[in-house]
């Protein structure tokens, strides 16, 4: 048996999100069928991420354990060969068998883009959520700052969240602007549910005015999801960055 | 009678080019049919370049003239309500009657992207012509240079062109890399059809080495369009800018 660990990116605009399900295109389920043909074997595949519909990936990191002894340039070239043009497959490795893509992971980076202007940039119409009205940058920094750290994120999961556990920490929450765009740049070891979606859209009502920069420690504070903004549109998050413990 | 002028940016992925035809998805058509739906006129639509099929627009220009007293506020805000999300109105203003979308041009940018990696970028896939072998930048950038300038660029015309004079003028040919991404960017008064997509077939056949920098220079004298290589993919291309005289 061999455990090998991959690196993909997929365009999630077509996708059920990542989890296999019943009659839906997945990523787990594109990415099993098409090793499937390759060496006539259906790995289980674990990702670092469960992206949801429509969340994109420009670094995801699975495992899966094989006895197929075929190379893994053989296996990376067939994959890109036979996957469809909305996935790629970066990199392939050999890793020690106590790799787990999610839980040894140490670090993930979500980036969200909003495209803050009148008109929205079409070229970019799937990857970023186009907000018409003015957005204060300086109110959603301050906003942002409050939920850096450990915390209960009890008010910023989704009602369908399975994780025992609402603690959470967030390592860095950065927001920058750069012309009309405007990026949320969120990393923790692990989220919840919805967590980012439900903090961009809570940092989006802080930027227009809806609720003060104060606010968003409060909602932290309260531990009650009707209290933060809505879930923002899947289709401006970007899964960016894992790093893994030195071991890896 | 008011004319308009009015800058368009749309994703040439699912149209079959700029120029109205019978049964087909085409710019121009989808532009007159909400024109028509907000202000129960048809005109006649010219555009600045007819760009071919999946051929990308971020600045068009385009004119019309209509009876219609709307506001030119209200005319964009509603067409880009109206419009499918692959098309966007960026600006309209009421000009001279003498502007012409076309005939007024002093000079159009084209630029066209090539991915230059073993893996397709797959969020750029619909813009990028993906080449998985190397490209030697410097013999590219020696073969444009021969370009540059004003000739008969019968080498470098579709068989289908229509224009009378083969002889166009290049003001620019410069050819950049960003990590992995070759752009080229050409500039002219107008060009022949198929004209910068055969440009950069041939470019590339130098870069990989099956044509030497030279040969750009003897293809472009010989006038003879077997010699040139293939005509570059529509999806790497790009309209970007069209500036005129200064009257207007």
């Amino acid at each position: 048996m061999r455990k090998l660990r991959a690196n993909l990116a997929y365009d999630g605009s077509d996708f059920h999100g990542w989890q296999s399900q019943p009659k839906l295109r997945t990523v787990q389920d594109v990415i099993q069928e098409t090793i499937d043909r390759i060496i006539n074997e259906s790995p289980i595949i674990t990702a670092a991420s469960r992206t949801d519909a429509g969340v994109h990936a420009h670094y995801q990191v699975i495992h899966l354990t094989i006895e197929n002894p075929i190379s893994l340039t053989d296996l990376q070239r067939a994959m890109n060969a036979l996957l469809p043009e909305d996935v790629a497959v970066l990199a392939v490795n050999e890793v020690d068998e106590s790799f787990h893509a999610r839980y040894s992971v140490k670090s993930k980076m979500y980036l969200y883009n909003i495209k803050n202007a009148s008109i929205p940039d079409i070229f970019f119409r799937k990857y970023q959520w186009h907000i018409p009205y003015h957005l204060n940058l300086k109110d959603m920094q301050d906003g942002g700052n409050n939920l850096v750290g450990e915390h209960d994120f009890t008010s910023f999961r989704a009602s369908s969240c399975e994780a025992k556990n609402p603690i959470r920490e967030i390592f860095q929450l950065s927001i920058s602007s750069h012309d009309t765009v405007i990026q949320i740049a969120v990393s923790a070891k692990s989220f919840l549910h919805h967590m980012v979606r439900n903090i961009v859209g809570t940092l989006v009502e802080i930027g227009r005015g809806k609720l003060e920069s104060d606010d968003a420690g409060k909602i932290l504070k309260a531990k009650d999801r009707n209290l933060a903004g809505p879930t923002a549109p899947p289709h401006g998050l970007h899964l960016l960055e894992i790093s893994y413990d030195e071991d890896y």
